[in-house]
């Protein structure tokens, strides 16, 4: 029986994640659910599931429930046993703090935030080793490519490239207009997801954050990375080898596949590839211009210059939501913020601590957009 | 500097193999080249390659040469020292005793004839051993999952199917008239090939092969062996996994692709999957049964059951392409021969020995159809 975790347990891989626990209920001992605020459906999901204890992560929050003498509230990072599995499903570049406290009480660490790894970089990535905890991409595109990695390849250098895959959001076929209204955006074909995911994918910011992810999870060089688009979300990665053989990888488009995999458990499925077409394409640089910064940023500049893009990114996103700019403000504002110079030699700046991170984060979430 | 020889230079696999080496002159040398029958094509790759010695191995042709006092004419087989890389394209069933005698004299055999697999079964493969040699499929299919198998996978129960790609032939989306033309029938819409195996892709007859040779390399239980069409002939094999993850293994429909990566040299190509479609069906039975029958033997009966599907396969073909039936009665004929008791209870017997398989052999050469 192994020990398990939820941070996020209200958001969408959180409940992904109690579905298949509840499936496998023999295997597993639920040590802790935490959301940020959400303290109803913790509280509702507490009843459900019985975890040892609840926590929300928002102080003010958690003072209000712990003041009601809930007897399972209990701050989860006083957790003296390492804990088998951990999930993390906080999002946005503020959960980074929050996953290096998680290294702590993990022995693996499942993790859908591209925004930690992104902004923590190679730092967060020893920390992880120093703490003696194993990080696991669940996120399709990069558990896909992790789980080739890790159980099948040997030596790295044979990889010629790799490909994310992107299912191209609303608006792969469509014409975008710039004042392209929320419900239209946030229309995923495939996914059901978060408002400000969706954002990403429909203008292939999402897929330039994997790629960021990407070059840091699997230490590949900025030309072995790439993204191209299958309208299905079936396939989530290709690896390319030197030989110019080719493995995409492929599943049916549910979260439970890399959740199951990465806590060894089965996930039973009778589906085969029968009638299924998949179809592959470039996406066009005039139309998704951030494709081709996502490039520029990866083989130019440090990751300061991801950092910096990804909190751009995300500020333009919420502007956005909250209707104070338009839908093409989040691109143009990307493309013509990455032309200034302050800009480009902030993304210069290597990153060698915590606190260089945090200097750059200040930088992005204090810059006036 | 490896040594490497080809059995069946004059043939399509010869050829391309020629290419190859001949690209990569400085990594090889040429023990020898061989043919069955086609000594005025041999001399002219003799002139051309200049390998160490020829020789022909129809035995009146060989005199016939060897007579002519050639200086490098000599019997393979004598052989001292064991070649690094012996390439047998040979075809046929016939060419079972041939490849045995290359065991001997090979490191690594590398072979694209699915008979002898099939027809020596586990006891070619123990012969293999037991000669230290190293059998390697360069046909497509086979190829990539023994590539696949072999560098990536460690554990074969995380397997939980394989799939054979068809392309489909030429009758996938038409129909087939009983009194078909040889013309249309070796019309392959994407590989160019011979006679013999062009006709055997246009009924499926040459996917159950593959699944018959599939059983015996991969040593894998019968209802993990499928097959499954996609038309381009860009997949050559899925592999699927207990998790429910697919790794088709794609590339260019190119034979130079599997030799080269046999042989552990570089196979430059400059191309990616943009633009790339691919559809994957299943074959209907009622259109094409003998994916049925396969199948069935495969369940069913023993290696004896596969051989003799081998042999009456490729006499009809003969009797076919010498237009003494019509393309109908290829399938009909062994579809109504698997019905009958003698050859189910023939399609039972155990093989244990070289004497076994040729006696099965022999009533599948000498029997009535």
């Amino acid at each position: 029986m192994k020990t398990i975790a939820i941070v996020g347990s209200t958001g969408s891989i959180g409940e992904t994640s109690l579905k298949v626990i509840s499936k496998n209920k023999k295997k597993f001992k639920l040590i802790f659910l935490s959301a940020h605020r959400n303290y109803k459906k913790l509280i509702a999901q507490s009843k459900k599931y019985n975890p040892k204890n609840i926590f929300l992560t928002n102080e003010k929050f958690y003072k209000k429930i712990k003041s009601r003498k809930l007897i399972k509230v209990k701050n989860i990072f006083n957790n003296s046993n390492k804990i088998d599995y951990v999930i993390s499903g906080a999002s946005g570049y503020d959960a980074l703090d929050l996953n290096i406290k998680l290294l702590k009480i993990s022995k693996k660490l499942l993790i859908a935030n591209k925004e930690t790894i992104i902004c923590g970089g190679d730092i967060f990535l020893n920390l992880a080793k120093k703490n003696n905890c194993k990080i696991i991409p669940i996120d399709s595109e990069h558990h896909c490519i992790d789980f080739f990695m890790n159980n099948f390849l040997q030596k790295k250098e044979i990889i010629k490239k790799i490909y994310l895959i992107a299912s191209g959001g609303p608006f792969y076929e469509k014409q975008i207009k710039y004042n392209e209204k929320i419900k239209n955006v946030i229309k995923h074909p495939v996914w059901s997801m978060g408002k400000t995911i969706s954002v990403n994918s429909s203008n292939f910011s999402n897929k330039v954050l994997e790629m960021f992810e990407a070059k840091i999870l699997f230490n590949l060089p900025p030309e072995k990375i790439d993204i191209l688009v299958e309208r299905k979300s079936m396939v989530h990665a290709i690896i390319q080898l030197e030989n110019n053989i080719f493995f995409p990888i492929v599943h049916y488009p549910k979260m439970e596949i890399a959740i199951s995999n990465s806590l060894k458990i089965q996930f039973n499925e009778n589906k085969n590839l029968d009638n299924i077409s998949l179809n592959f394409s470039k996406p066009k640089n005039n139309k998704f211009p951030l494709v081709h910064l996502g490039h520029k940023i990866l083989k130019k500049y440090s990751n300061s210059g991801m950092i910096i893009f990804t909190v751009f990114n995300e500020r333009l996103v919420d502007l956005y939501l909250a209707k104070k700019i338009m839908y093409g403000d989040i691109v143009a504002n990307l493309v013509k913020l990455f032309n200034k110079k302050t800009i480009i030699a902030k993304s210069k700046i290597k990153i060698n601590s915590i606190k260089d991170i945090k200097s750059i984060l200040n930088f992005a979430k204090n810059y006036k957009l």
